[in-house]
């Protein structure tokens, strides 16, 4: 066989073993997840996981790091296209909330980590982890660069990314904690939450013309049930 | 015994459990938390500690609402005195943060819920965390309302008040995160990130006279090890 043909066969394994992790993680929670389990879900035995990830926290690791990515490539798909830097900011705010809520699970997957988690992730996680933050919040800080007229590197461009990513951050799980205690969510300030975060970098005049927006793309949790296995028991 | 004996004697064990069970969990994580495990530590039954709390969960509850007031009468206490109340908003949420930091167990117990842990929760816990937090919100509210000049039911002040509840939360766990990842902290941007914040609501000369706290009151967290009991095994 081909190295590159093995080489794919490869990254479809993995693909398979993520896509049956997530499977049960989100039938099962973290406790539900396990190289055993997961060995049944694909019909063969414990072993193969192993051959792909040396243990459960390594696979943990990169299913964090596909949803990061996951997220980032959301953020970044409605970033894209020809309108005004201005406007796309303004999506991206309200995509990163549609994201919360749509994608829940994996926005607590990848950011709301207990201690006792964190605590077993080692020094690759972090690094990891900060580098797929860092693209989500690259394209915050490039269209606020853009917008500002300044570069990326400039002080006041890197706090206004961190401000807008810590503050919407704060509301996404405000709102998720919220709705999941049976209380009504934060649907009532999201806008004006939002337009406030923006009145350091947008205009007023221009803050004021901003329509919320209508639909966003579809999109795939990937802490989700998958077709291709049963519901585990 | 006189009933006001009795009821002083009940809430004297009352809090005893709840000191054991703080122990326990910050030594060992909520599983280290059981009606054995405080019988264990207080020298009695497990059956006494099921006298006051019908499951753990309610003891879980009672401490949830211990450290949410514990962190309101903190806040409370910033927001007393004779300081004007830019003053005193700016302190509380310097102050938000120390305890944040100071008190990050107690913290994370109270707000950092993870899903598995919020399902358990009853109504009774939403009602008692709402008006918990609900408390420590108002704190905000007040002194906002006072130094915009409006009542604190007007509609600005109830959305400033949660705009800042919600973007301090979002920095309070960006940065405890970062700290368990063996990254740096958000240090350098925490005065910047206020003043952004309180910039709404104190106009610039003001804001640009106000100096950060020298130091806070001293607090014990209520998550800590107590010397009354010995480590658990």
């Amino acid at each position: 066989m081909q190295a590159s043909k093995r080489l794919a066969r490869q990254q479809e394994t993995k693909n398979r073993i993520c896509e049956a992790a997530f499977h049960l993680y989100h039938h099962q929670g973290i406790e539900g997840v396990s190289m055993r389990t997961i060995g049944n879900l694909l019909g063969v035995s414990q072993m193969m996981s192993y051959r792909y990830f040396k243990s459960k926290n390594d696979l943990l690791i990169e299913m964090r790091a596909r949803v990061i990515k996951h997220f980032a490539d959301y953020l970044g798909h409605l970033a894209s296209g020809k309108a005004k830097n201005e406007i796309k900011l303004y999506r991206i705010l309200f995509g990163y909330l549609h994201y919360s809520e749509v994608a829940s699970e994996d926005y607590r997957f990848a950011f709301l980590m207990n201690r006792q988690m964190m605590s077993r992730l080692n020094r690759d996680f972090a690094t990891l982890f900060s580098s797929g933050q860092k693209n989500a919040l690259d394209i915050h800080g490039n269209l606020i660069a853009q917008i500002l007229n300044k570069p990326t590197s400039s002080k006041q461009v890197q706090f206004l990314t961190r401000y807008i990513w810590c503050s919407l951050h704060g509301l996404a799980t405000s709102n998720l904690d919220s709705m999941l205690l049976g209380k009504p969510g934060y649907d009532d300030i999201k806008t004006s939450y939002i337009k406030q975060l923006l009145s350091g970098i947008i205009d007023a005049d221009t803050l004021a013309k901003l329509r919320k927006p209508k639909d966003y793309p579809e999109m795939k949790p990937l802490v989700s049930p998958s077709e291709n296995f049963a519901e585990p028991q």
